[in-house]
């Protein structure tokens, strides 16, 4: 049983540097178009055989020491009431404006809600049998609530920013509705198998540090107080974080993921004996060889065999990827971080 | 004369905290929008009277402290035999991949290349006469270089990132081409009346520190000792540096400027005796008045009355601001920081 990224988390020794990469189970692998390519990105997340499957592809064919749970942020948000479509991204057809389009969200029961993501969960449970630990996920609260207010991506986010410093009122009943709905989708993960929780807020580097900590800060601190940790370590990403480190981490998470961003060394530095993951610029798997190397070693370098990381990509990998860069990469950072 | 941007660009103690906004001239105004109306952007550009024109609009209309000419990063991209449109975003048809494309640019005489920019800047200096200093402009190598090879904007910028990383000969070559334009350019701005230069290096920030530093920085450095600077500051921009200031700082600047993702007080104790331009988040603006006055506020507060800071956005004007708020940001600025 490979125990490493476990505990990794948990800031003890480990004999090479776990390493998985965010969306690893994706568009870049011919397997998994192979089976996306016959049915739309919904249908897959939401038939286990076929999400349990593209979750187990990187575990064999890129040899990382984690799989994640493969879905979407945005799925329990359908189930709040909201219709949903990927045209390729995420769009909401009827954006959330006011207080009674609040109001009418409602949180039902997991098992109802989202019996697919449970068993698909329970399926790869079985697969792994202990192979690899898995990793379940969901969107922090302000990351939907950007989605559910602007009704898809976005450029300067005005939408939501309007909200939240014009109609505060409306902004913290979504975002407390958001992070009840979070606690109880994530607990029955929990519940059903996850082993660690990866909490994505994409978007909360959009912000101030003035407003992260006023406006996102508390409902963080709220959701992830509110989860049945135990033994499942949480990892808490924000994408831009890296000038609020210090305040991100008053979350409470277990890890702290870094994007490319900021420096490993001086991040490492800032959060004292906070585990972080990262935080390879996912582009560096354009460039040749002997490149991707020299990018891993600086990053191991800036850890300076510290316990407590994780290596990952400080985002999403491309979809233009080539695999077996990826496969290379994980190869690197397991033998240049050998004991 | 209103020498109050000047003298906090030299660090200097002043009556109340200067004031402007990046792209101050702009669609937000529907003054400009009738001018605008009846001709290109590239037309309006190329155009000193209108050029002058525009920028003078938010002098009357906010009561800045800085004018700043009316044109466009690319302006001089193009003159290097790049054809560009604006559609509205930049876009050059035939994006360079090669070093043969790169070694066909060419650097022509500024005074035959860009005489409207010249004029634009004359007309200017005459009508202002001494009312508000007048800020020139260009980008800075690494984002000239973004647009030339991804061909217009990007999510992910992977064609400048590959090219970087596999290969460097091409990437070396083009960046040294444009670093030598922007000399000529940026100098014939200063010959021409510009009493301030701000370099804009808009995607600076999508590149991790440790590539900035190798990749960017010394061209950075090469341009900035280029300049004829003398009585003219110069003022370093580099969006999403946050996470890499003492790097930035580095590049040689008077003044630095920063987005609104750091806290402008946390900026000031790394960058210690750095004049500091910034930092309010552009979405404030479409706040109400008490919350546009409050973060106003606080970010003289962060700066705790030291000389050597400018008030500016965190980055430009979004279209959609209602330029009433600009007009309060603005007389909030003067009001809470007079002596």
């Amino acid at each position: 049983m490979n125990k490493r990224f476990l505990d990794a988390c948990w800031g003890k020794p480990v004999d090479r540097t776990p390493v998985w990469l965010m969306r690893q189970a994706g568009r870049y692998l011919p397997e998994y178009m192979k089976i996306r390519s016959s049915r739309t990105f919904l249908e897959l997340c939401k038939t286990p055989e076929l999400a349990a499957e593209v979750t187990l592809q990187p575990v064999d064919i890129l040899d990382v020491d984690a799989a994640i749970l493969f879905s979407d942020i945005l799925i329990p948000v359908e189930q709040m009431g909201m219709e949903l479509d990927f045209v390729p991204g995420p769009v909401f057809a009827r954006p959330i404006r006011s207080l009674a389009e609040v109001k009418k969200l409602h949180i039902p029961p997991m098992e109802e809600a989202v019996p697919f993501v449970l068993e698909t969960i329970a399926i790869l449970r079985r697969e792994l049998s202990g192979r690899v630990p898995l990793i379940g996920f969901g969107g922090a609260p302000f990351t939907l609530a950007c989605y559910m207010v602007e009704g898809k991506g976005s450029k300067d986010f005005a939408q939501i920013k309007k909200m939240m410093y014009a109609a505060p009122e409306i902004y913290s009943a979504l975002m407390e509705k958001i992070t009840d709905m979070l606690i109880e989708y994530l607990n029955a993960q929990i519940d059903a198998g996850a082993e660690a929780i990866q909490i994505f807020d994409t978007w909360g580097g959009i912000l101030s540090p003035s407003d992260y900590e006023k406006s996102v800060l508390p409902y963080t601190v709220r959701l992830m107080k509110g989860l049945r940790r135990g033994k499942t370590p949480l990892i808490h990403f924000v994408k831009g974080g890296g000038t609020m480190l210090e305040t991100v981490k008053k979350g409470g998470a277990d890890v702290m993921g870094l994007d490319w961003h900021v420096s490993l060394g001086s991040a490492r530095e800032t959060l004292q004996e906070t585990v972080v993951q990262g935080n390879l610029d996912p582009t560096v798997l354009f460039a040749p060889h002997a490149t991707i190397e020299a990018e891993v070693a600086r990053i191991l370098a800036e850890n300076a065999g510290r316990p407590g990381h994780i290596f990952n990509l400080g985002h999403g990998i491309l979809p233009a990827t080539p695999p077996e860069n990826a496969r290379f990469m994980v190869e690197c950072v397991h033998r240049l971080s050998q004991k």
